[in-house]
């Protein structure tokens, strides 16, 4: 997506270990407008798919995915990386590994949210090694639905989680695609 | 606001402790097109005042700030509770406490997010004892900005923190609020 590519180019910026930072419009700071506009770039992506549901996980992905509720006029529902008091009832739940954070956290939905015999879409803001995403496919299967695909934002091409998840069969989308970075050089897949 | 009220009568469910559950549509399920009527009525609320921005706390904030941030055309900043390894910068920052999880924690907002000189509207989901908001008016005021009000879409008004936010001058608008909820037995304040 164009105007996707040329604001991360515009306002990104680079921190060692292959770190891009967009919080100025993505994970921190949001353009809800922008953000809007990438939910319907995602509703065009899958207008061919019956889709009745988004699930993304907490936090980043969050904007996007409503964004994307919006367009395709479906519910959204976000996975949970803490267990808290309010949660009650039946949960499925995994654990998803961080290498951002190095650590393993468990994330939860609640069962009533997340119903059998459903087509889901995953959003995300970042795909980097795939690990939310398979997480978020393990609950779906958990739940008895069917993962129709996955939407990212921002994927990083050269941590190689979503050339993985598309060897598996998932259609995996990204919204702008980047191969390598090295020392700020962007490079889009086209 | 009506919708509201007649969504959390149909949807919300009780907890021992007035905790109040409305994971189908708020804060853990979203609506995305109902979150963006929430969105059109602040717009609505606060269309006398000039709003440079809008300020939330992760997680459940994030998508009525994002549908306000839409409606009010003005971009969205949500603090984060966890200093991730994506920060960098300068940050704002002020303690919380939570009674929920009964605990304190941090919030940070990247100081690039949070100008001088602006007037900043919060958000969140839910206002009970008010630590949240006064959290953020703290972010708010050591970014050297002003905080022109403060929207809940659940306001529990019973637990005080709303009035006690008013009484201190500043402008509280709640979506819907509850001025008592025992046994389930709802009752709006009008």
């Amino acid at each position: 997506m164009k105007a996707l590519e040329e604001k991360i180019v515009k306002e990104g910026t680079w921190l060692p270990g292959n770190i891009l930072k967009v919080g100025s419009f993505l994970n921190h700071q949001i353009d809800g407008k922008f953000m809007m506009e990438l939910g319907q770039e995602i509703a065009r992506l899958f207008a061919q798919e019956k889709i009745d549901r988004i699930l993304t996980i907490e936090t980043s992905g969050i904007p996007l995915a409503m964004a994307a509720s919006v367009a395709l006029g479906v519910p959204m529902v976000f996975a949970k990386k803490n267990r808290t008091s309010n949660l009650s009832g039946g949960l499925y739940q995994t654990v998803v590994h961080s290498y951002t954070h190095n650590t393993d956290y468990t994330v939860v939905v609640e069962k009533q949210y997340l119903p059998a015999g459903e087509r889901v879409l995953l959003v995300d803001d970042f795909l980097a090694n795939g690990k939310a995403l398979m997480g978020l496919m393990e609950l779906v299967n958990q739940a008895g639905s069917q993962t129709v695909g996955a939407v990212a934002a921002i994927e990083k091409g050269f941590q190689k989680g979503g050339d993985l998840l598309r060897a598996q069969g998932l259609r995996v989308e990204a919204l702008a695609l980047i191969d390598s970075m090295d020392n700020g050089n962007l490079v889009f897949r086209r």
